[in-house]
């Protein structure tokens, strides 16, 4: 029913200075980070050089059960990813952390964003005689990284020579038979962050609310082009790829974060609430109630509120056993069931005004679905509002917004968008008050999918169906 | 990490005049009432006097695939059931609803509520050289309607003259080779209604947001001590055992039935708003923002905050994803672990007065914590509100409201109550104003919870560990 | 491809003084007993009169896993059953053990065999009031031993009267709160006997190779009619039921037992090696090779080998790995699949006149496939033999032998039938020598189903499509 | 309780000119090689270049249901693969086929035996900058072949090159994008064969049975060295590396082979049966039974009966319901429980001097058992016979008979391994014996385990423990 977009991938790393139960942290720390990516997970265990890892298609709680914790054995440095795939098939080959072996022993790293030039450095490896086995571009920077490291006398060099050759988005957590070490690409796309227990373990994770998790204290977030290396010797940053402030992705703020986490300074959950304010002013209206759509459009829903005077209220449940198990009715039987996975609530909305939030508008036949909904529970008026600017232009790095024949945006003007899904009225958050949301943030800001500028060089071949032959997949 | 209170059950019964996809009807209206049961959950469907039935332990999800569905084939009529033990151990042999075969035939059982003669009346039925294959009261209520046939000419007289001998509370829901029956306990305790749906099929249902789930019209609730019966002859009431209003059980407004289901009239998620409304009139207090507890206290906050003028805030992330599959950690790890469930959003708490709504407190140790996770997040004050008088009495109707030694509030005065949770203030709705929260209901309520006062007789023997020789069961 | 015949169940119970591991004692018998039913299994646990049972469809390795035989825990009483369903449908519902409740504590029914008044039993009971949850003649048992209960002073006496009402093939094993009970109907048709471990703990089975999987020492066969008791006063005998020899189902020597089984003093393994040597005085032939279907026609082959010079050999491979998970090719792949589950050995049979040995032939397309078979492989000649007479009569008294319209030997005699499979001569056991196989056997037999005269009284109904509205099924 | 050598893998390739369901067939000729892999085992699909693989750890029909395969979809070329693991560690990572993806578009590799210089091969590649996802020797078999390709102009030519690198054993099928490929060593340790179905499909399969399976004629046997290649245009034989008549492992004709395989144009069963007569002559015995230890000793013993003239007996049965799943009683319980797997029919063996052939003792400790059980039973007197000369090498190409530390005729004289087990007497085949076997054998054989004389390079380093930093295990 919702087209919703999707993050790509959640990235996490410990470093112990003894052997523990690092893959029980992993695994704690992977459940703050499902949001990321529900399409697969695993983690990889490193005992004194020894590397244990499982990985398969799944959710944290269908890929992880004790049996399998236990057999991760305990170690000092583990790897864990969560993942949404916007390159390469759906299959477990494809599962992260990847975990390989090459000259210096093995090595497993676990990526977050999008390589935009994957596909060269794939041809160039092939051209070398080269195998790859996943389809995803994360064997693409694990092979630019080994061949580095040929010609340099440790992993953290390897992984700054690569830099010089991965375009694009990456947050990195690589771990190696006696080091972590975590990169961000010099623009700094993806988030990513740095703490330590009360146990003194160094701690990475694409967000602080993994930290949360784990009752861990926050340090600081890795900047653009930083590689941090944890050893037995102690942590360490190359900075040499760092120089800009970086120009983080807005619609992390917006939507792909969770709202307990802190990035760059600023309060997630805050930034959605300044944007329904910012939205308030500039898309103002006579309304009786201000709802937003679960669990996305909330918190905007509260700014919104509050900036205008207008109440708030609990305009929806949603229906949280409803799953990917879940067996779609046919057609004839799914008109009966549209309230399954979202009902109104009558007495919210009947014979109101409402102003209904949601975070972004893509092809439209949600919203329209959900505006439909509130007229049918007896709304007077639905004035829809989105707390971002409208979509127009496909993204590069690291999320799935996808080609801009289904952004409806795209196709025709606001006016029409609202009469579209049936709106009274329809207003966007303008990109100059975007880059306003995160209060404070020692960052600039992405907005290449609102404005399609983009910080960084695109893929020269179309992005969407990058290999054309996959292997290895179920189709 | 919770000692949540549990809802007993949910029933649903659908009757069609041809035979359709009643299975699949049943399945999506169990999605939702997966709340009130989310122990074991069953289906049994009625081709033409043949019954096919599935339960197993699990959430509908769990139980129920593609497969498991077709098995069950088509049929003109089918019964659904939720369950959460309060009778009998957590077993699949106590899985309903119960599927019986007596002289009349097959016979087909889903009940919601506790039998307060179940002893008895299986004491009498076993002198009777009867065997019983279940723990549940369920079993008994069967045996009583299957003698009753014996000396009555139709199923719906059993019932009728069954309900003379059964004691307590119960919502069932009967399905016999050619009609569906409902049944509601004189006093009306746990709530059925009755809707239609577009193609005629007339449906029971514990709750209205089942109803919506299928598109299908409300057409009322089920009176206190009413008899329904459907057949090819059309829908029948018997009124025998008709009399009051009812007592219905004020609880399942406060916390037991989903926001956007309308009870006896009323609006649950209203209830709520009025519940947190009533609340801070009673105990206003000088405050920054106002949270509630996810997802229960969230409504009654609302109100809170909008009686009192006190900025309403979202105080806390819950982790959608940890569910009965999550390993918990050793002691040790617990301690770093304890925001994996439950996790606070600091910008909205730091350095403020916040009060903290919650639907009741039970042994107070999750209060306990949830008080000290806002402090940790720098929480100045926390005055935490109840928008339910204090439990101070077992419930035998239904419920898993304990035995009084384990009820924080028999134990200590309120004052003592707010030390041990480390609030600075506590406040609980009185007994007075959560008979008010219903607006507009159109019947009575039962609170023997926080008094003592039952509206019927309460068991003779103590009710909470029933049957001392527990069979079928898993240890 | 194989349209086998089907034992019905095995049974077994185990009485140790001391608490300890009886599930897994059980866990192991039903391995060796897994031949006599394959469709459900389970097991129940006696914990000092607290009952925990766990059954389900599958084989055992399929039901019981480590964790679910850890739950069953540990006590001084167990009893097991496997299962192929005979009467009622094929569910979980119908497996066993039943456990029951009555009016002097639980109980739980282990049954293989058949009533033949199971629905009068049934009927008698539904009139009184009481209701039936399983569609299997356990349940009638049940019944009427805890109807009798009321009236007895002793679980033993309550069998013991119930004998006298029960009609029929029966080899039980009760457990009561304190007592592990052994019962055998009159007639003895079907196997049932005592051991003691090394330990002391007393075991009833249905074969002897139960008792060699335990370590445990044969003591007897439980008698026609005889009652054991094994409580903590020890082992005592009813006989008021015993009498005759009884009437041992002979097909059990022939074809169900397992060949290491030792039954009413003759061993299995040798009396199919004598039925193999009276068909070659029966039925010589001019041969080559002596070749047996496998499993069950190879010790009959070798029989046959022996008395008749030819000699032994290895005629076909069977796959050990095609079970009930193979996925069924399609008509067209199918007749390129046919040697999957069996092939012919070609250095064997190439050029060859063969004698094939086969138990039995039902419906005769398997026969004719393995001729067909033979003779692709290049045999010259193929001489089937059959090491029992031909079925012309259905069985009442546990196997499913079918209805005569399916058996071939009821449409077409014998010459008909070697034309039908295609083998150039046919010959079949007489009924005479099949009496004799079971050298030196403390029994006469029941030939029934070759001869249509029955030692006990048959339904009055068609047994075959036995209750009508089924319940509880998975359709 | 088995201490069985284990073959080590089995490889299926099928090459249709149209689109069919190439799947299926490898689904069903995986079944017929299971024995000679249970560990795991896949299937990669080609359908016009686009490749879909699934394998996992498991038996076929534990791997694939109907879901799966219908998943893999139809196409033209397959190739599949049991496995059990002599290189690497038994893991889901180490399954095959293996496919990679390399400049010329994807391949897929099924291999069977072991290369003697993986070591080697591997860190060429490595220093190369490559990278390994596995432990198992086929990825430096592909890396080899990928490398090779650059420099020629096909697959097949880069096959060719790339055998001048690998040294040791293997059977290989090969799929690219438009061919399917066949190749063994040219020593030719391992079988391989050719056949074509009535559809006019292609088949490579190691042994003839899965022919048989699919109801397809045999062509031929590859020949050592040679290299088959299968496109649109047909099949062309490569014979640069031919040469020898090769050296077949002689293991295959006395154990690991299927008995109804054809294998260099003598039958593994017939083998098996003069390997029994040549025993029989080698080292006679008065007795009056010869049985065989079950499966693997039943044809010997066959052969050495008719040589001997001692009759022929079934001295054992094996539980076939017993596999992996089975749980391991504890010490106490297992005393009890020897006779699980397999039991003794005492009627064939009590009072009875037995002849017990089997094929091949490695530790001893499995014998010891099987004798002491014939005791237990009541054999007067125990006269063993092994069906092959007695191991005192470890094999290096492709079976994992152990270091000589682990094999008990590297540690005593024959005479003393009789006393070990307990035997009277025993006897082992001779070497000159075991070459006379397979009667009109097209090759010659290699003895290696018997004499230590190899008929190929061995490994420089020890060969067991292989790669000392496995990767992505599974602890």
């Amino acid at each position: 029913m919702f087209d919703q977009l999707h993050e790509e991938c959640g990235v996490f790393g410990i470093f112990s200075k003894t052997n523990t139960d690092v893959a029980m942290s992993t695994y704690l720390a992977l459940y703050a980070l499902q949001h990321r990516g529900q399409e697969s997970c695993g983690i990889a265990v490193n005992d004194d050089g020894v590397f244990s890892s499982h990985k398969d298609i799944g959710l944290v709680p269908e890929v992880f059960d004790a049996d399998t914790l236990r057999k991760l054995g305990t170690g000092n440095i583990a790897v864990g990813h969560v993942r949404y795939s916007t390159t390469g098939m759906k299959s477990r080959t494809n599962a992260q952390p990847l975990v390989v072996r090459h000259v210096k022993g093995p090595l497993a790293l676990a990526h977050n964003g999008n390589l935009t030039n994957a596909r060269e450095l794939r041809e160039k490896v092939e051209l070398g005689g080269g195998i790859f086995h996943t389809t995803n571009d994360t064997e693409a920077i694990a092979y630019t990284i080994t061949q580095k490291r040929l010609q340099t006398g440790s992993i953290e060099s390897a992984v700054e020579q690569a830099m010089y050759d991965l375009k694009g988005a990456y947050s990195l957590v690589i771990m190696s038979p006696r080091k972590l070490i975590a990169a961000r690409d010099p623009v700094g796309f993806r988030p990513l962050c740095m703490g330590e227990t009360k146990n003194g373990e160094i701690i990475f994770a694409s967000e602080s609310c993994a930290l949360d998790s784990l009752g861990a204290a926050f340090i600081r977030d890795i900047k653009p082009g930083e590689i941090v290396v944890v050893s037995d010797e102690g942590v360490r940053s190359i900075t040499t790829h760092c120089g800009s402030k970086g120009k983080f992705c807005v619609f992390e703020f917006v939507y792909f974060a969770r709202p307990d986490s802190v990035i760059e300074g600023a309060s997630v959950h805050r930034a959605r609430q300044r944007a329904g304010a910012f939205l308030a002013l500039e898309h103002p209206v006579q309304a009786d109630v201000v709802i937003g759509v679960p669990d996305s459009g909330l918190d905007a829903a509260l700014g919104y509120s509050h900036q205008s005077g207008i109440p708030y209220g609990v305009g929806f449940i949603k229906n949280r056993y409803v799953g990917r198990t879940f067996i779609q009715p046919t057609q004839g039987e799914r008109e009966n069931a549209v309230r399954i996975k979202l009902n109104a609530i009558k007495s919210t909305v009947e014979g109101k005004r409402v102003v209904l939030i949601d975070d972004s508008i893509v092809r439209g036949t949600t919203s329209a679905r959900i505006v439909r909904l509130l007229q049918e529970s007896g709304a007077k008026e639905v004035h829809m509002r989105i707390s971002s600017p409208p979509f127009t232009n496909p993204c590069y790095f690291g999320t799935d917004i996808d080609s801009r024949e289904n952004l409806i945006a795209c196709k025709m003007p606001v006016e029409e968008i609202a009469k579209a899904i049936g709106a009274d009225t329809l207003g966007y958050l303008s990109v100059q008050n975007v880059h306003q949301i995160a209060e404070n943030a020692g960052c600039e800001f992405c907005d290449g999918c609102f404005t399609g500028c983009y910080p960084a060089e695109t893929p020269k071949a179309v992005a969407k169906d990058k290999f054309e032959h996959p292997i290895g997949r179920s189709k």
